[in-house]
Formats: C-alpha cells, structure tokens, sequence
C-alpha cells in the first residue's frame, strides 16, 4: 500500500541511541498551523507521564508537534517521569518556535526505567531536520518496538469534487488490549473538521478498530491514538449528512486497516482469528463472550496447532458470566463449518472437516447467543511458542 | 505424604480403555450406608453432563458410588450425554445394589466427544472387585489427564480422645480456575458431620484452596468437588465451638495441599508464586487485582525467563479496573525486595536484587493498595514453553 502525503503534516525520523544505537527510535511529527486534534488515551490506571502531559496539552491548545520515541516507556517513572515528559515538550517547543503546551510527547517501550532525557533532547534537532511530508513510512519504522513490521494506511475520497486524504501509522506487537483508547497511533487528513466531530469521528473508529483487538489481554500504560485535521485541503467536514458519514467511513477504514496490522504482526502470531459474537442482548455482553474466547491460552494453542478442539470454544463461552445463557440456542461456526448446536456437537460436523478449516491462516469464530440482536467483532491471535520465546527473552 | 485410609471408604481403579488402552481411567468410590456428602460445582454455562446428573442425585440421595472416568469429559454431548451418565450411575446401581440416586458420575478429558459407555460399564466389575480402603493413592492415579504426578493429602486430628483422618485427592493441570467450584476432588473423612456444617465447610476451605487458584484462566465445564463424611470414627462434630473450628481448619489444610499439588503440577509450570494483594476495600477488588496478575501472559512469561520486569506487574494492577486508585500509595514486593513504591521504582530497588529473587523456585508477589483492610491470596504458575506444547499436542 503506497503512504500518501497529508497536506500540512511533516515527519522526521532519526536514531538518538535512547535504547540501542543505530535503531530509529525518535519520530517528530509537525502539523501546520490551524490544524485540529481529537485523541484517546489508555484507561490504565496507571498511565505513563507522556499520557498524562499530552492530556493535559492537548486540553490547552492544538497541537503544532508530536514527539515520539521508541525504547523506553517512561511509565512507572513516578514524578521523574513527568519531569521529563514535560523537559522534551520544552525543548522541542523552543526549537519549532511554539509554546510547550503545543508539543505532545508519547512513549514506548520498556516500562519502569527513567527516561533517558538527555538522548532524546540531543536527538530532536536531528529529527527536526529530517521532516519532510513524506516522512510517513520512515516515522512508522520509528514507533516500533516489538513490531517486525512497519504498520501504514492511506485512503482518499472525493468530497465536492476535491480529494481529501486520511493517512495513519501505529505500532503494537504484545500488551495488546487496548481499553476504550489503542496503543500507539497517529492518523491524519487533510480535510476541516470541527473539534465535536473530529473527536467523534476519531471514538466511533476506535471503537470498531484498536478498541477491538487483542493479542494478550494486557492494556498498555502508554495507548495513545491521535487524529489530525490540517484543512489543507480546503475541503470542511459538515458536521452531519452524507459527506460526513464518507469521511467518518474513511477514517475508520485507516484505523481498522492499521489495527489489523497490528494483529497480522502480533507477537508469535500465526494466525489471524476473526471472533464474531451474534444474537446478544447488547453489544456489552457480545464483547464479553468475544474477549473470553479470544483470551483463553487453551483456545488459542488450539488455533496454533490447527486443532479444532472446538470444546475449548465452548467452555469459553460458558465462561463468560452471561445470565440466563439458554445452551440449547446457541450456535458455534468456524468459518463454513457449523461445530456446536443445541449444546453439544453439531451433527452435520465432521472432524476432516473442522481439520480443514483450522489450517486456514484465517479464521472467524461465530457464535449466535440467540437472546437479542446485538452484536460484537474482535480480531485476536494464536498463542505461539514464539510469544513465550519474545515475551521471554524481551529485556534480557 | 502418606495417605491415610478414611474407615467406610473403599476405592478400586482399573484400565477401562476409556480413550487409551492399559491406562488406569475409571474409579468407583464406596461410602458406607450414613456417609453424608457436600459437594461444589462449576459454575461454567456449559457444565457437563456428569455434573448436572450429579447435583440432580445429590439433591434426592446420600451417595453410595461416585463413578469417575478420565479420557473423556462428556461435557458439550447434549442431551446424549445426559443419557449416558444416567446410565453409568444406573449399571453402577444394579451392581452395588442401591439406588441409582445413590451413584454420582463424574468425567474429566477431552470436551465435546461422545461418552464411550461401553467401555465404560463393561469396565465397572472390575473396579468394584478392586475396591479396598487403602486404594487412594491408586485412585488418584486414575483421575488423571495432563497431570504428572497424582495428588493426596492426608491429616489427621484428634478430637475428645478420638482420631479423626480427612484423606483427599485431586487432578488438574489445566483449563484451571476455577469459578465457585473447583476441578476434580474427593476428599472423606470418618468424623460424623451434619450436613449443613459439612456444606459450610467445604465452600470455607473451597473459597481458600480451588478457588483461589489459575493456571490460565480458563475455567472447565466439569470441576466438582466432594467432601464425604462417613461418620464412622465415632466422633461427632459439634456445629460451632472449638472442636467444629479445628475440624474446619483440617479439612482446610488437605483442601489447599491439593489445590497447592494442582498448581506445582499446572501445564509446563517451572515457578510456584503466590500474589498476595492487601490493604483493599473488599476482598471482592484484592482478588480482581491478584488475577489481573495471575492471568497476565506478560508477567507470566517473565517469570518463567526469571525477568525483573515488574513494570509488567504494574501495568496489570493499573489494568484491573479498581476506580479511583491512589497510585502513590501502591507499594509492591516480590519476595522481600520492594519494587514499585509512590507510582514508581522504589529507590532502594536494585536490578541485582529482583534477578536473585526471581531466580528462586517460588515467589511472592506482594501487592499493597493502601484503601483499607480486605486482602485476597491466589496461586498461580508461569507460562512456559511447555505450556504451549502441552496444549497444542493435547488431543492431536
């Protein structure tokens, strides 16, 4: 997928030696003048100091810079953390010729360990240097940690005749399970947004994307996912009606495209499951039975061994704590392939069968609860001997 | 540990080729004519077949039998797999000459395949004419799956002159965590209980030793827990007083050996630890920041490297959805280093200490929460290379 250029946004990428040397580990991103910001946050209670310093920014001003760096979390850092935090939106802000509260700084990396300030001060200028408008796919190397791949999305649409463009990157490999926020993402467009808008526009797609992926159950201290709007393109966003509806789409297509990304490169994954709960009497109690699935390590090496030991699904969904759950309506398939019904196995199932499907590197769970008629759809992983080995061996 | 024989409690195993030949895999367990029974189930929505027949019998009858089979859960069978257990209990009647709401089934094994009944009660002659009171440890071995090691406890008290023994056994390696309930446990004891104290018993000592145990967070369709009582040590327990607490205390102690043997067997375990969270609310929020933990695959998978990566501890208590959390009162131990303190590393924390405590064989990981007096204390294992072996190969 090719990255397109955003009308007023610039990213500049260089190496500051903050972990390892020679490793592009710090990202500035410039948005001009007059551009807009809607952003979501982890809900970690606790939030690394960036989190914190970026929220509180974010409510001062619009954003002139992000800065971004790789190799350390500075989470966990106490009021250090914050100390420092706030130092490189200084220094970053006497160096682009904009107050501090104007600069938003995020983290990612190692958690605990004090932030090596010095590195990343004396690496900005560096950075500086490199923007350029497209700096996109250098800046996704930039944000990795885990991540054996850079992760990009760019999609335009026509909007009274002229084209608007949503680009984004985001990183994530592992302590993936974001919380009504995402971990590391950064989208931008080109179009006028107003401030309500653009923060709806950026939750509705969080929802259905970051908000909607897990590799491991564990959420992030430092999730963060931002949205620009520069209205460089000329072309404002009406606050409701057809075009707003094309341009929320967009956005959401970036995001999603960026969050399967990251369950396609989750850590030691190999494979990509699609959980899809049906029939539930609200979207909260379908999530609930989607995430027990997705979460159990027995589900999970089932998947990685392409057995379909379809009762570990079954027990998953039993677990979930629903009230009330009527066993003799509820439907399991995998892909094609219908596993469970009134209960127990369905008859038409054949283990030559189920053994097809699982080799897929694909799949989708489907469950029907058969008591309503909301629904829910995760994306998850396999549970790999590669993701003990990285989880294992990270640190060490 | 030796294990003591319980007076009016037989036990006899034999190799049924329930799933594969020459294996030990069906035990009957005879109680006395007066032998009172309590019992605890799981929770799961999907509760196997056994399980439901058993709680129907326990509701009409004392028991007589319980018939147990391994290789095969019976659990997601329908309405056949009721059939099936109705019928083991049935031949089981016919041949122990008592009712068949005088047999209670339970199976443990693969999910989701038919029973296989034939093998089953053709297996049943054989283990009646193994029946003999000092058939516990061969019993253990035959309620077996992944485990690798059988497990028993025994104790002994005396009460008003008179020797009391509470004898149990257990399995369980995976799919644990258990919900109100627990895997598979028999315990006896030949003190005369009434059944209302024997019921308040066993939930007290459930609460402290099954419950408050995860291996992986998955909770299985088919844990039950009995605690037999036959009375024929001529000793009554009162229903309060000292007698009645130090006989609590002794069904307590084997309760927790078992669930302690559970975990040290837990699949591909290689650390024993024990989170310990304090100074809560309620007990209800200390337990829900111990599992956080517990359930972590990062935290686990760091233990098992022996990595001081307690940031990961603390990113699982931030993610454990207590509201209003005081990070700065939050201190965390593992073992007697202090790791975190004021939302941050403890200043007198060295990496040198936590690499030399997290080297050790078993761990405490000490969490307080500074809001009040509750506390909770769950055991847990670390996530391994053979964890993940273990459950891919299983069934395959």
């Amino acid at each position: 997928m090719e990255s397109l250029t955003v009308a007023g946004i610039r990213l500049g990428t260089t190496c500051a030696g903050i972990k390892y040397p020679d490793r592009r580990d710090l990202v500035v991103i410039e948005a001009a003048p007059g551009t807009r910001a809607a952003a979501v946050f982890t809900r970690n209670a606790f939030c690394a100091a960036p989190v914190i310093v970026a929220r509180t920014h974010l409510a001062a001003a619009s954003p002139r810079y992000l800065v971004i760096n790789t190799g350390n979390a500075n989470a966990g850092t106490g009021r250090q953390g914050l100390v420092d935090a706030g130092a490189s939106c200084r220094t970053l802000a006497e160096r682009g010729g904009c107050r501090p509260e104007e600069v938003l700084p995020f983290s990612t990396g190692v958690i605990g360990e004090p932030l090596p300030l010095y590195r990343l001060v004396t690496g900005l200028p560096a950075a500086l240097a490199a923007l350029r408008p497209d700096g996109w796919i250098e800046a996704a190397h930039g944000i990795m940690t885990t991540d054996t791949r850079p992760k990009w999305a760019s999609r335009q649409l026509t909007l009274a005749g002229t084209t608007v463009t949503v680009t984004g990157i985001a990183k994530g490999a592992g302590m993936i399970c974001p919380d009504m926020a995402t971990l590391l993402a950064f989208v931008a467009t080109d179009a006028e947004v107003n401030q309500a808008l653009l923060q709806q526009v950026l939750a509705e797609a969080v929802a259905e994307s970051f908000n909607a992926i897990t590799v491991d159950g564990d959420t992030s201290t430092n999730d963060a996912c931002v949205l620009l709007a520069t209205g460089q393109s000329g072309v404002g966003i009406p606050a409701a009606g057809e075009d707003s509806e094309r341009f929320a789409a967009t956005v959401r297509e970036v995001c999603s495209d960026l969050a399967q990304a990251i369950i396609r490169d989750g850590e030691g994954a190999t494979k990509f499951i699609t959980v899809r709960v049906e029939g539930g009497r609200d979207m909260a109690e379908c999530r609930r039975v989607a995430y027990a699935i997705a979460h159990s390590p027995l589900v999970k090496t089932a998947f990685f061994a392409s057995d379909p030991n379809w009762g570990r699904i079954l027990a998953a969904v039993g677990r979930a704590g629903l009230a009330d759950l009527e066993l003799d309506r509820i439907v399991i398939h995998l892909d094609e392939a219908c596993i469970v019904r009134e209960g127990g196995r369905a008859p038409e199932y054949t283990e030559a069968h189920g053994q097809q499907v699982m080799a897929r590197p694909e799949i989708t769970i489907r469950v029907e609860l058969g008591r309503g008629v909301a629904t829910a759809r995760i994306w998850t992983t396999d549970l790999s001997f590669d993701y003990v080995r990285i989880n294992a061996e990270y640190r060490t």
